[in-house]
């Protein structure tokens, strides 16, 4: 048995998410369809995180143990030629056994999109969220710095999935707002991470913009972990897995 | 009656091409749908050309003869809110009744745009055609060269639309190959073109990197009009219509 480490990116649009599901194409089941079209063997791969539907990664990695000869560069060039144009293989690498994508993972990085402009851009439609006023892109950044360090995030979790995790305690150690031409791009790495927590981050920042939440307002949802502290979850389109490291 | 100048910007991947047709969404039916529900006015859009299914546009241009008192911001604030996201209005100016999109204009540009990268980018599926070499963008600028002048296009023409036009003579104003970071842009300006005339004069600039066209195939197929000394015709999905000038 060999055990691959492979980097992808995906458009999520068209996708409910990366994990298998019975009902709706999932990246997951495309990515095993083409591996088993590839190598001629059933595959489990096993992805870093869940993402949720409509959620893109730049850099997703999952582990692929499998019985196949097939070298590295076979199954980058093998798998994008079979995936279709919203999925591409970047590189796949070979580790050993006991490489687990998501046990082995020591953080992420995530990227939230916004697109400030009074009209809308037509090609950003599903990549970015588009925003038609200016962001206070200094108080949000201000406020970011906020959210490092170890704190309990339970106000920052999608209320149906609280009862899924032992604790909603997490480490987030870079939160920041970047100017980026049209662009406002906010970066939160950490740990680990709670369901829809980037997004309920994004939607506090973005309610911190428009004067909605103050910094005290999210010192008090840190402390107290209540939930209408926080700003509402920001929509899917504009969250990208940036990064995986381990 | 009044007569609106409205430019707009559409992604064309969901529509069948700006031009009402019987089976499939188009822009010009959607656009139609909005000023109805915005005004409650019956519209007539006037487009500046039609575009093919899946070509984007930057600034397309048409015009709309109107009995409505709305003025020029509320049509384009209003418009945008009824538009789907894919669609944005950009502008919208007065214009005397004279001024008709198609027969006033005087010019349009198109780009062209290829991304070059060995692994294909999953957010410009629709945008962009992926190549995965190297282009030659100093040969293919030189060819563009070519075209610049008027000349007889027909071998730069869809075989089906030949009979469709009554002289297949255009002029050609710009043409040139650009590259900006992973894109090569291939900007093409005129006064009228044939059906698929920038998409085969792209692909024949292609087959000029390939090698599989020389400078003297280009300068036969306009003299002789001959199809087959021309290139293939590109994918829709790198074509804009960029600008149109009055």
């Amino acid at each position: 048995m060999r055990n691959f480490a492979v980097t992808m990116a995906y458009n999520g649009t068209a996708y409910h998410g990366f994990q298998r599901q019975d009902n709706g194409a999932t990246v997951q089941q495309t990515v095993e369809t083409a591996i088993k079209k590839l190598t001629g063997c059933e595959a489990n791969i096993i992805g870093c995180s869940r993402t949720d539907a409509g959620v893109h990664a730049n850099g997703f990695v999952f582990n692929l143990p499998l019985e196949s000869g097939i070298p590295c560069d076979g199954f980058v060039k093998g798998m994008n030629a079979l995936l279709p144009p919203d999925m591409a293989i970047l590189d796949c690498r070979e580790e050993s056994l006991d490489f687990h994508a998501r046990y082995s993972c020591k953080g992420k990085q995530y990227l939230y999109r916004i697109y400030t402009s009074p009209v809308r851009d037509v090609f950003l439609r599903d990549t970015a969220l588009h925003y038609p006023y200016p962001l206070n892109t200094e108080l949000m950044d201000r406020a970011a710095g906020l959210f490092i360090g170890t704190h309990d995030f339970a106000a920052f979790c999608k209320a149906e999935s609280l009862h899924l995790v032992k604790t909603t305690v997490r480490t987030v150690t870079e939160a920041r707002v970047v100017t980026e031409g049209k662009f406002t791009d906010i970066y939160v790495s950490g740990n680990g991470f709670l369901h829809n927590m980037v997004r309920i981050i994004v939607g506090t920042l973005m309610y911190i913009s428009e004067g909605k939440r103050t910094e005290e307002d999210i010192a008090a949802a840190l402390d107290t972990g209540d939930r209408e502290r926080a700003g509402k979850t920001a929509p899917a389109c504009g969250l990208y897995l940036n990064r995986v490291y381990y």
